[in-house]
């Protein structure tokens, strides 16, 4: 009599009972008094209404959904003008939207790593170790050589670039999700052009928060728009809505269009999210002090809890990490928190590289200054002894 | 001096030029005069009023996006209405919301393959070689042995299942995409329970068009809710919005909540979609004629094309497909279509693991007799010499 084929999900669940490490969704209401420092709304632009008043047209002018893959009926010029609007912005020749960030990274990785070269040595993918997970998975899905060099140290991208007899793609987000901390972009593309090589920056917390109006990391460290560079964003975090999208060189856009399956098999982005994702872009653009209001939140945020004693990593844009002497610590910290009234984010492992779990406070360009000194005072009052 | 990092996109584009393997992209219009049998809308719902109402209402109480990871604040109480209603709808105990149907696949196929065993032997993942892209990669992904079987063949499923000492996982979609031939979904079943394995069903194509009023293929067949048995679904095909679902027994969508990449590191679906997807199920389930209709409009499809001697595949569900000359051919025939005002689908390599081109057509529950009869008249009359 064979064993039932799930019965492994049980004892697996067990073992990560014990180990603190099952989590549970919690559905939200539509209001809440809660101040939110969890979700990664940077600018306050989800609930913005023209926002959603952008989302609620597009779903009445262009329908519910896409209908189809992009190549068949899931283009729509509401589609072509949000590229053109993206890219225009992030100052990059070409832009295309895909479904989720994840989908645009597993794209732009794996279509980007290509065939091996003539002398028939493949494609090399140097990658940061504190990667985004979508990266990961690219980097998994590419047939390709993968070289994982330690975190943020341009001189490891340029030793594994330069051991590798072909073509290399080094990748790398510009802020890294768990602590905040940017990557050296500026050295990583030194780096690359010395090797020839391509680089691939996913910056999904860097668009409007970093650049000149929130154009971008890629923007603010004089990269947008090289022929050698190619970001990646979200438009589900500064921008309010949902899906994600590859920039770069127009050359490289055309290609992900024939050859990137998560583009090629995957469903169009609703209308209302491109919609919303749109509108929100112009609302940045209007108002550009969303950007800088953000960062200073993140600032304040960061001065007032190392202030209180508590190990926090200087913020490079919106994220403020802040360490937890164990899982169930963290676990207990972000429940006090939000009984207290602040939502924050609990990150551990496997979500976290190093297993050093974390609270993780995002800052928004919409909270007050009396929302963030109060916010601050309850992260602080309900720390665990370290 | 080194080439440019991305000379190789230039020649590769060129390969595929001569070979006629270039995409791009034709964004439409809000509007349009064209019949359209290219978009998977199977029952006439992304532009449903009551659905498209529904996505402007989810937006403005909900917000343009869910704002971060189902884990963190994506998860509304909106996403968990969603999860019951198509639970329930489907015959099954428990569901998972995702941002597309690709997701949930990648999700499905990872998060099952599990550890190996206490023998330290492996999972087997048992794959038709007619699977969805997305199941596909969602193997790549997977750390387990793969075996791909013949296409929809179930002694070839039993003989791989019992070449292999530990856990298997078989994988099919319910309905291919390319030629909308139904997978032997019971048949499956009974090899996997001879083995002990579990089966894994994408019924992105079955929803809303097979079973008692759309419950799709694996109500049909008599195995939804089995304790053995998990299906995916898209939001985006008969249901007119975007996203994918994971349906299953209770515990394996707890696993995938704390398990799946795609899950955890993806942004919730936005509320727009949830709110559309949601309001569609309440269509289908109040007017299941819609289910019949769509059926009757493949089955009519298909007798007029193969009266006229073209060489088309009976329809299982909603997908009628016609065999092409050529990639050139099938580019040429589906532009003539749409000149003559029907859109239609075109697969050609790689979308057609066999490399044999296809016209495909989609059937609308919205469809009346004299479009589905002045279509099928077009299609006819632009067929390419065979």
């Amino acid at each position: 009599m064979p064993q039932h084929p799930f019965d492994w999900i049980d004892a697996q669940h067990q073992r990560q009972l014990a180990a603190g490490l099952v989590r549970t969704l919690r559905p939200r209401p539509a209001d809440s008094a809660l101040v939110d420092l969890a979700g990664n709304d940077y600018l306050g632009l989800t609930r913005h209404p023209e926002v959603t008043e952008a989302a609620a047209r597009a779903a009445r002018r262009w329908g519910a959904g896409a209908t189809g893959s992009r190549l068949v009926t899931g283009t729509t010029a509401l589609h072509a003008r949000l590229e053109e609007s993206l890219a225009e912005f992030c100052g990059f020749e070409a832009a295309l939207v895909f479904s989720s960030g994840y989908a645009a990274n597993l794209a732009a990785v794996t279509a980007l790593t290509g065939p091996p070269g003539p002398d028939g040595t493949g494609a090399l993918l140097v990658c940061d170790e504190g990667n985004h997970a979508s990266l990961i998975d690219g980097c998994r899905l590419a047939r390709a050589e993968k070289a994982v060099v330690p975190h943020a140290d341009p001189a490891a991208f340029r030793k594994a670039m330069a051991a590798h007899p072909g073509r290399a793609l080094a990748v790398t987000d510009s802020v890294f999700s768990v602590d905040g901390d940017a990557a050296p972009l500026r050295a990583l593309a030194e780096a690359c052009r010395e090797s020839g090589a391509a680089l691939l920056v996913d910056d999904a917390h860097g668009l409007g928060v970093l650049g000149e109006g929130g154009r971008g990391a890629l923007h603010a460290a004089g990269l947008a728009g090289a022929d050698d560079v190619v970001a990646t964003v979200t438009l589900s975090k500064s921008l309010g809505s949902q899906g994600g999208a590859v920039l770069g060189p127009a050359k490289v856009i055309t290609h992900l269009v024939s050859n990137a399956r998560t583009f090629i098999f995957d469903t169009g982005l609703a209308p209302a999210a491109a919609g919303a994702a749109l509108e929100a872009l112009a609302v940045l653009r209007r108002e550009p002090e969303r950007t800088t209001r953000v960062r200073a939140v993140a600032d304040e945020l960061h001065r007032r809890v190392t202030a209180a004693g508590l190990p926090a990593v200087r913020p490079d844009a919106a994220v403020v990490s802040v360490r937890a002497p164990s899982p169930e610590a963290a676990v207990r910290w972000a429940a006090d928190c939000r009984d207290a009234g602040v939502a924050v984010g609990c990150f551990r492992p496997p979500s976290v590289p190093d297993g050093i779990s974390r609270l993780r406070l995002t800052a928004r360009a919409d909270l007050s200054d009396g929302q963030v000194a109060r916010a601050a005072e309850t992260i602080v009052r309900t720390a665990p002894a370290c």
